[in-house]
């Protein structure tokens, strides 16, 4: 007997039909004598509905009164699913936010859990009845209602899981789990077993938008095991974990991004704030900046050293970006502004390449191989990043995935600290 | 500086556009220096809306979680108004049922309000909030979600004016008060400016449905000062109080409804429980009987008194009631059933006819003048009601109308205990 946080999103809680088969699934967890804890979020198309509601007051909306409209949203899930799951013969039982209670601050829109009593959800559990629980929201000290902000029904399933201490949180998408890389570029992109938090992080932020950053961070740091898989297909999903215990790749998978752009400042006398002074001004509008890199120009015909500092955004800002680094690189006298927009980054991302030192080699082999131009390199400890241009970019997915050979499974660990008991 | 509670149904507030409207109308007495607490219904359909989720779940309703589904019509109304308040320049505060306490029962799907505790609406009146509460539902002592049954937002209304002490609770309808009786029928049906509480519990349960029984009973109880008034025309509406301060009718109205049937067994042997066993089965099979009558029938040729049992339902029960009828009244060894459906009520309601005796009198010879025969007669202390043809209906109402004089504006009251004060 396990007891499991199942997290159902909004398209897969889309219609009362979507609904009802849930029931069936959650019904074939509760005869296999698991416990079960149910995270729902709103119906597809009912967050929209309700702030296009908002909309229509034509004013700035009110956070504190927003939340109390969007938490709507959840509350009719759980009850719609507390319902089709007694007709199929489950105890069940709703619980919002305030009911369980998940007490997070105070910022209204965007809050973030501070406390979780689980308590209620225990006493029920031990009568024997799912507990189907209200994603994304949570109540404040004051009693006012408050919500996580978009896609926060994940990090309500983990934060529940770590409460619980449940045996594994399984988020439930429209796909089967996380792959190597994308699947529409490469045929031969292969579901992972499994990928450990780290790994998920560098592939969550680089565009493969499985499960929420926040809500990795949260299993990670508490240790829950999650598990990512498809609501209407069986299958064992994609677990991750502190320590990937059945394989061991050098490579994970690979991510990438388009619509990025390129912006560099050329011959900026080096000193100290330069790139506060730079950076400065394109976060105070609201431009989110990706990758930042700094190097020494080397030019040697001036007094004092110059650097040449590069960044990325996201090709709709391109234009505001540019003109606000112009009249700043003005000011502190660069030499020249350039700027490229339409590029890709593709990153490699697994925990393997820390004990590969090749890999970066490897990399850099095939691309000139395919005579792909680099623009820019950036890499962690698990993640090597470069920026081309966008044409290159399924090209260069495809070879780099043959040359880490993605597409084969990697050979079982047969390691002797695993039980045998463990795989009945 | 008064306090006044105001509620606003489902069709006040049945659009964005309505709401803004409302928001306006709140925000005059917010300028006239009024502490304001506003309840609010479901927009007009959503409750209907949210109720067709629940029939597609093709299960009998779980009446927990049908509250935890109904209650979220409100909460969406409270925050859409609390932000056009906000936006009108008018400072805001929404509460849900659970944020108030308004603490109720466990009888879910028709809970009954226990107590109300007023601090924190208080609190927010306090720091010049208008209050914007969810009416219909409550809280039980478990913190689950109650609601007090369709049409409950009435009771939500009084309820509060009485734990805080208002100066007033205002209904806003879609009609502009109370009239004489239905202007449809009679062209000289006037709009009454007064009608105290038992008139107006008389007046609602024989079909004029402008204010939930529940709530006339509540504010009767608590001496709340109700008024109704229409949501989108300006006027005074009408006022219902304790005693009738400003005009002394003898009748203050005449209700009537059609659709209703009687039925008679002839001929029951008189003896205790005949009552019981004739109605019994039909409460049973959830038939609402309205008027009751027992007539011994002097049958002199027997040895032992015989009586004659009618009753009235509604029309669409007719059928299932004289099937049952017929059963019971064999066994009871009864001479006859008989019915007639197709058969209208016509009740004049007026406290002044306790102290004028010849009304029914009156009332007998309009009818007799008309050549309309009464099949039944049943009084009370402030009403008499009659069962007629329906063909008759609009003929005696409007002759009952003429012969009392209610298209005539009722002479004031010059009392000496009315402090001139009073009057500025």
């Amino acid at each position: 007997m396990a007891l499991i946080v199942q997290k159902y999103g909004g398209s897969s809680v889309g219609t009362v039909d979507k609904i009802k088969r849930i029931a069936q699934k959650i019904k074939g967890y509760r005869d296999n004598g698991d416990q079960v804890v149910v995270v729902v979020s709103a119906m597809g198309g009912e967050t929209d509905r309700l702030q296009g509601l908002a909309d229509e007051l034509e004013s700035r909306p009110i956070a504190r009164e927003m939340d109390v409209l969007l938490s709507t949203g959840e509350q009719v899930t759980i009850s719609l699913l507390s319902m089709a799951l007694r007709h199929a013969g489950v105890s069940a039982r709703s619980f919002t936010g305030w009911q369980v209670p998940i007490v997070s601050d105070d910022s209204h829109g965007k809050a973030r859990i501070q406390s979780i009593d689980p308590e209620n959800l225990r006493s029920a559990l031990d009568d024997g009845d799912v507990t189907v629980v209200a994603g994304f929201q949570g109540v404040t000290e004051n009693n006012e209602i408050s919500t996580l902000g978009r896609g926060g029904s994940d990090t309500t399933a983990v934060a529940l899981a770590a409460a619980l201490g449940a045996d594994e949180c399984q988020i439930y998408t429209d796909v089967d789990g996380v792959y190597t890389t994308d699947p529409r570029v490469v045929s031969g992109a292969r579901r992972l077993e499994q990928i450990t938090f780290e790994e998920m992080l560098e592939m969550a932020s680089l565009g493969s938008k499985v499960l929420q950053i926040r809500a990795v961070e949260f299993a990670g740091k508490y240790g829950v095991p999650l598990r990512v898989l498809s609501t209407f297909d069986d299958g064992p999903g994609t677990l991750i974990t502190l320590e990937n215990q059945v394989e061991e790749p050098i490579i994970s998978g690979i991510a990438f991004t388009k619509d990025e752009a390129q912006l560099t400042v050329l011959g900026v006398p080096d000193r100290p704030g330069i790139a506060y002074a730079l950076l400065g001004p394109i976060g105070e509008n609201n431009i989110e900046v990706d990758m930042i890199l700094q190097n020494v120009s080397g030019d040697s015909s001036s007094d004092f050293t110059l650097t040449d500092f590069t960044f990325t955004v996201h090709t709709r800002d391109f234009d505001a970006a540019k003109e606000l680094l112009e009249k700043s690189a003005k000011d502190l006298g660069a030499r020249d502004v350039s700027g490229q927009a339409g590029i890709a980054k593709v990153s490699l991302v697994g925990v393997g390449m820390r004990s590969h030192a090749n890999v970066a080699a490897r990399m850099f082999k095939v691309l000139a191989n395919e005579n792909i131009n680099v623009r820019m390199i950036s890499t962690t400890e698990i993640k090597i990043s470069i920026v081309i241009e966008t044409k290159y970019l399924e090209l260069a997915v495809r070879a780099l995935h043959d040359e880490f050979e993605l597409d084969e499974e990697p050979k079982k660990v047969e390691s002797e600290l695993t039980p045998s008991a463990d795989q009945g």
